[in-house]
């Protein structure tokens, strides 16, 4: 039976690998990467220099393919839909992949960013491959340090408060409004900065892009002051590298 | 200066340590150990045996403190103030530990349950003593996988589902209602299997006990099937150990 490792990397650090993920590595035959085009390149350097770096033998191939392109143009209730449709023609990516570069004894690995619960579709690619029937294999989870843990271990901040809870959001949920019932919101997935309608309340941020990595940038405080400072910092560093990938934390103060 | 990392140690199985965690671990000069009382000697033996493990050359002091105990019976509006006196008295035993076993170059090490953000009081009472401003030093956070995290990835499902938020909360809360506004939500701290008030609606759970240790119980199902299961399941597995650690993903189906 083929055997799939999901594997967490972490968020950017490249010590954020834990020695589970390290182990699952070296039981690994066949690493598939999926390269999601220019902007993305940094991210496929880190997982090869982590193969490099761990498996020094190299006594493991390689399968990569192009991660087809998400339509990034459909918004509001088009935007499941297309991620639908994205994610089934990324399923038969991932299928020709298994079914094609592993043999029916050996072991595969996506070596997947931050951890794999959390905003990531391989889960669903590989449980839909399943369904059809068509391909057979087992596959396991090895979590990872998620760009969330990495933020907040940054600032020395906790998730929540004591006793009280904590929500995990994207951006254009944000945007609709604050969410009901809780006073500490990590938004991830935002690319329009959607913190600045709430620059009037009394709210603190935490904010954090290239967490982990050699350009990571910080920042915190009461969003009115703060929430300047980011949008300035996000707009250089944006242009200066091509792309950026940042996420927060909004603490509604008692 | 005094340094003081603290360190996520993962949430049960001794592989969630992270590459940054053992190298914080062997920067390290004095460990500091909190007893919490019997029940809870399993947890400080994975501990020592991390220590043991990644540090054979003994190279390191551990200082060890009895974590005072936590008025349990408090209940209601009471929870807050009584963790708030409990924090107050660890914190004056953190703090005699810092200024009394630690040189005044030295680094010292707290080992994290799971990862220092979620549910845990180390930051509070580092700031705490701190903010007195009797004892100097300054720390850094080690991100350490959740329990959250080692739950969903043996389960082999997301935190959230596509573009949804999800919510992390206590049993506590739970037993207040069903969080609003959002479909996933996870549950710690649940000392009374507070998802039994939720028996009749259409709820999937993802349940894990002593996550990650060579006791893992997971169940997952309709909460209607999968819900007395549960039950009866933790009270033997409670019984049989004399304490239990567990926590569970309800999502709402579509
Ligand atoms: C598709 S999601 C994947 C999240 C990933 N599975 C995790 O656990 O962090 C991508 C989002 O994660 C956040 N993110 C991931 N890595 C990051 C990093 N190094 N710094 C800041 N944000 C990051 C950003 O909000 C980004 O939009
Ligand atoms: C005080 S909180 C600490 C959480 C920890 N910082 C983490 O990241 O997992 C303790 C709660 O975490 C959950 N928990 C921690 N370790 C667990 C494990 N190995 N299996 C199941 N639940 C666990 C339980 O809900 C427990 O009541």
């Amino acid at each position: 039976m083929r055997t799939i490792h999901v594997i967490g990397i972490g968020a950017g650090d490249p010590d954020h690998l834990t020695l589970q993920a390290v182990k699952a590595m070296r039981a690994t035959d066949v690493f598939f990467l999926l390269d999601k085009g220019e902007v993305k390149a940094d991210l496929t350097d880190l997982r090869r220099a982590m193969l490099a770096e761990h498996l020094p033998g190299g006594s493991y191939r390689v399968a990569e393919a192009r991660d087809p392109e998400r339509d990034r143009r459909a918004g509001g209730t088009a935007y499941a839909p297309a991620v639908d449709d994205w994610r089934s023609r990324r399923a038969a990516i991932y299928e020709a992949l298994i079914a094609e570069e592993l043999g029916s004894d050996e072991t595969g690995a996506f070596l997947v960013w931050g951890d794999p619960s959390l905003y990531d579709s391989t889960l669903g690619i590989l449980d839909e491959i399943l369904e059809q029937g068509r391909t057979e294999f087992t596959y396991e989870v090895v979590p990872g340090i998620s760009s969330v843990s990495a933020l907040v271990a940054k600032h020395r901040t906790g998730l929540n408060r004591v006793a009280r809870p904590v929500q995990i959001t994207t951006g254009r949920r944000l945007a609709e409004g604050f969410p009901e019932g809780v006073d500490d919101v990590v938004v991830m997935l935002d690319a329009h900065q959607s913190f600045r309608a709430y620059a009037e309340e009394d709210l603190e941020i935490f904010w954090g892009a290239y967490l982990g990595t050699p350009d990571e940038i910080l920042v915190s405080g009461p969003i009115a002051e703060a929430g300047p400072r980011i949008e300035e910092l996000r707009a250089k560093a944006r242009e200066r590298k091509g792309w950026i990938m940042d996420t927060y934390l909004l603490r509604r103060q008692d």
